[in-house]
């Protein structure tokens, strides 16, 4: 099965960010202790509330962590590519799972049972720096989308959300960018917290006023300062 | 001055819930490194985007970490009571402060530079995965709003935030419970991110349906219960 095989030419975590300062013999040994596991897009990683703990290192691929309300609308958290690792709340404070992870692209991970991750970061300061600097980094994240949702409506956070993904694959004049593949439609209603439909109207009255251009496979913005000030000016009202 | 004399008398870190299991002797060394300050409600302890980097740790009193939009809206994160801490986010990732903080009772902070916070993280295991489990908490609570705000309207994100403070005061038997002192509209406004006038005209409508009751120095919730429903069922629409 192509999934196994791919899983098993990739059995080193030399390239999750955690382990960046942890010498070859010491990732060995904790290699030995990893399952590792395959996962076409949309299968489930990680269940919301299930009684697991691992830690998963994604040594291939990409998750999605995300969460659904009781209504079935979907809140996206963040999506960890290749040298990420998610699940590891769980294993630090042992309490329940806070949202669920699901493959977007065919992934590998390699999971590791909370002791020996718990084990790892005691004897490992420089690991645990990095997991607290991860850490640190989803509280900031965290902290500026509950800013954004507190002050700028569903409008303006479409606005945000195109630059930020622009700015990620800005050229490097920074004047412009080509956003390729296009997002669904439903990726950015479940980043920003809004519906698909808004999402449709915000990028055709973009479109219209030429801040955004649809291409055959890409979104590309013309004038990133532009679209820029749009979305400060918005955060100023 | 009082103050002052307040923060003589605690020149301890003894009562910190991240030092819980470190010995009084290297607590003692700790110590010796912290600079001693005392704030009055309403004193600035950490300014937004200041280029400063210490840890806090909260000796006595209480403080409240916030932002401010451009339009002049605040956002409240946490209240942070004594044996917390806080800025261990610019401390761990030497980024910039992303949040203010303010002292909302007589407080006392000891605060670290963060080069011997770094030290201290990675000669003490048990230090670090208590901070570790500090920041967990911060992003379970954080993923926590960013549902509620997308999923919640702010009528029952105020029904929600008078429960969850019931809750932290319910009576031994669970079906009562008494807020003292009386919320202000403008705290509850900052917590679930609406506006004070909201805030006024949702209590006003529990209090109507004998939700809440207001007495001379508390807020009394006679039935529990029935407000517990009443968040529940808004969540599952």
């Amino acid at each position: 099965m192509a999934a196994s095989d791919h899983g098993a030419r990739r059995r080193t975590l030399a390239g999750i960010e955690i382990f960046r300062d942890t010498d070859r013999d010491d990732l060995a040994r904790i290699e030995q202790r990893c399952r590792w596991r395959s996962y076409q897009p949309g299968q489930s990683v990680i269940e919301r509330a299930a009684p697991t703990h691992e830690v998963h290192f994604v040594v291939a691929g990409a998750v999605r962590v995300e969460d659904h309300a009781a209504s079935g609308r979907v809140v996206s958290f963040q999506d960890v590519r290749e040298g990420g690792l998610v699940g590891e709340l769980a294993a630090i404070d042992g309490g329940e799972r806070s949202a669920s992870v699901v493959a977007v692209e065919p992934t590998t991970t390699a999971a590791l049972d909370p002791r020996s991750f718990l084990n790892l970061l005691a004897d490992h300061p420089e690991v645990s720096l990095a997991t607290m600097q991860r850490l640190a980094d989803m509280v900031r994240q965290a902290s500026g989308r509950i800013m954004e949702l507190s002050t700028v409506g569903a409008h303006n956070r479409v606005h945000a959300e195109v630059l930020r993904l622009a700015r990620e694959r800005a050229g490097s004049d920074g004047e412009s960018a080509r956003i390729s593949p296009i997002p669904a439609h439903a990726d950015i209603a479940s980043r920003v917290s809004t519906t698909r439909e808004t999402v449709a109207r915000v990028l055709s009255e973009l479109s219209k006023q030429d801040l955004i251009r649809r291409e055959r496979n890409a979104l590309v913005v013309p004038d990133l300062p532009a679209l820029t000030e749009l979305v400060e000016r918005a955060r100023a009202e």
